[in-house]
């Protein structure tokens, strides 16, 4: 496929670690919430290797926050999400959809209880600060509703613990997935959790200082020389093999969190009060009429750059193709599909056309080990 | 500057004139409301000399819609604006700064009357849908919101009326600037207005049908040979020469409309409701403390990827360079900054440090001429 140049302009947002980034090799760029995201160092491949051997530092500044704080924040923010916060704790994060009140989706992001009255989003691809801010000035709430400066650096595979804990010490160790905690550095304390964007272990940490967060940035490498650390992005492998999903490639505002799998985050028998609740109740009952699933082709490359449409042996659409990749674990191409009714059974043979050509693909189930 | 490459993925929406720009020559991308828009075809100075002389098309089905349409459709459309719509007409465009409550940039769309129930948001690059939602569903409006499937073809340049007439006929060169009709083409009507992203004339085809959009494009290269037609795209030294501003790029949601000129689209003395009208009052009266300017450098090249402090003769910080580009009309490099008061008269000097040199400027009026 033909490479095409990315045109920076102050519009699509450089982070703190953009010049590092550039100077360690970065050779591709996604723009995910208005900002630069790096979707390549050279081979996704060797990435993908690495990743699951070694350690990396990611510079995902991207993955902005919403920050809600005030006396009716926690009213809007179960407002949003169809997941029941009524019993979240402080430290804790929780991925939780956000809908509309059609029910449908308007982000997936992790929810940081950082106070009873101050709450993080940590937004996937979407504006979600209108959203609420358009529900704030609705429902009269008195909120305060800001982006903060907060530049996430992901250290993502299973030498990161390792890592991290020469940096912040034992207690890092200690943080349960989906936890945080707050660590010194630098002489400020800095807000870490136990999570990220693979399957391969590790840690976010929100810096509110982008100075710091430079210097952090620069000690991790140090530090990490002896880890083999090497700089890295969100890995579309890794990614699509641990099946976690991305807002606008495998679902977007056109989908119920039904069809998406997250039936365990829609707390419809809660006394919460959240948008689309009775159309989220009405979908339930009458039944989803599309779902994601996996797929799995009988091919060994692929570059998709939008939806591709999967047929059966009578040419009738059953799904589309949102996302796919070549996985060197399963040894072929594999990806992520939205699947018609009643096609979406496991072991569903379907077509699909490349470049002028017809392939064979089933589908599976998600995750898809 | 080296050249990075663009990852792309369907989060990054395709256009359905994306394959027909690729054959075309187009060198790099810039995303925008979540999908692809073309930046460059080659050297962007040859285009502009293009675009200023004969007749280019546009790809600009980034440019998306927001449909407001129902019953209080035309209250949730004049809350969202500052500009007084009481008066709007069908078949006018108007250029509305969208606000927040505290009276802060979400956008500036140019917002089309379809109906006096029925309205199209033609949006700049942030999530005004989610804006809108979050507003109906706390008004308790009854409103329908939709992104309806509308791709844009810009047709920009000054052949570009003769090239229209002959497809569309003389009915269309009778539009008035911001006016828009509805026009037949292959046994459809489609709405058409005179618009568009430069100060060069022209007009821009809302195409609602994807398959009869991709005939209209190929038509205006087949008819538009003889005027030398040629694919094109938003021009960064067109439209800084002609202060089109850019939000995300010279404004965003830490500026209010005051500090951007947008005076005249700001209905205080209406009796029309708006969000964060009071706030705007209270700005008015206090008088700005920032404001969008021209600039003026001694240089020949530049390339601005982010913000960039600009300094006065005591190293004080005046304010900061926002968008920028080698203008051949001034033969020197232009811009737009937002100044702080009270730098902001005109022949305020500055400095500005690129690549570890300093240079001279000077603050300027907008439009430059």
């Amino acid at each position: 496929m033909k490479n095409y140049s990315i045109a920076k302009s102050r519009r699509l947002r450089s982070t703190p670690y953009t010049s590092r980034i550039e100077k360690q090799g970065v050779t591709a760029y996604t723009v995910y919430n208005h900002m630069l995201l790096p979707a390549a160092f050279g081979s996704i491949e060797d990435g993908y290797h690495h990743l699951k051997k070694y350690v990396q530092v990611w510079d995902v500044a991207a993955e902005r926050q919403v920050e809600i704080s005030g006396k009716d924040s926690a009213k809007l923010v179960q407002l949003m999400t169809c997941r029941d916060l009524s019993k979240s704790k402080k430290g804790r994060c929780y991925y939780c959809p956000i809908v509309d009140d059609l029910g449908n989706l308007v982000n997936d992001p992790v929810i940081l209880k950082i106070a009873d009255d101050k709450w993080w989003i940590s937004i996937a691809d979407s504006d979600v600060l209108f959203y609420a801010k358009g529900l704030a000035s609705g429902y009269k709430f008195e909120v305060n509703i800001i982006e903060p400066t907060v530049d996430i650096i992901a250290i993502q595979g299973p030498k990161s613990f390792a890592l991290m804990e020469e940096i912040f010490g034992k207690k890092i160790t200690e943080l349960k997935f989906f936890g945080f905690d707050y660590f010194d550095y630098e002489g400020e304390q800095h807000l870490i959790a136990r999570s990220g964007w693979s399957k391969q272990g590790g840690f976010e940490a929100y810096i509110q200082n982008p100075e710091i967060g430079k210097k952090l940035y620069d000690k991790l490498f140090e530090v990490g020389n002896q880890y083999n650390v090497k700089p890295g992005c969100p890995n579309l492998i890794e990614r699509i093999e641990s099946a976690l999903l991305s807002y606008g490639n495998d679902f977007d505002n056109n989908d119920n969190p039904f069809e998406c799998g997250f039936d365990q985050y829609v707390s419809l028998d809660s006394e919460v009060e959240f948008l689309g609740k009775e159309n989220l109740k009405k979908i339930k009952s009458e039944g989803a009429l599309k779902k994601l699933k996996g797929v799995k082709i009988d091919l060994q490359e692929i570059s998709l750059t939008s939806s591709k449409n999967i047929y059966d042996v009578n040419n009738v659409i059953i799904g589309e193709l949102r996302s796919a990749t070549y996985s060197p674990l399963f040894k072929q191409v594999i990806g992520i599909a939205m699947i018609k009714k009643p096609f979406w059974k496991n072991t569903q043979a379907f077509k699909i056309d490349i470049n002028g050509k017809t392939f064979d693909g089933k589908v599976c189930d998600l995750p898809f080990i």
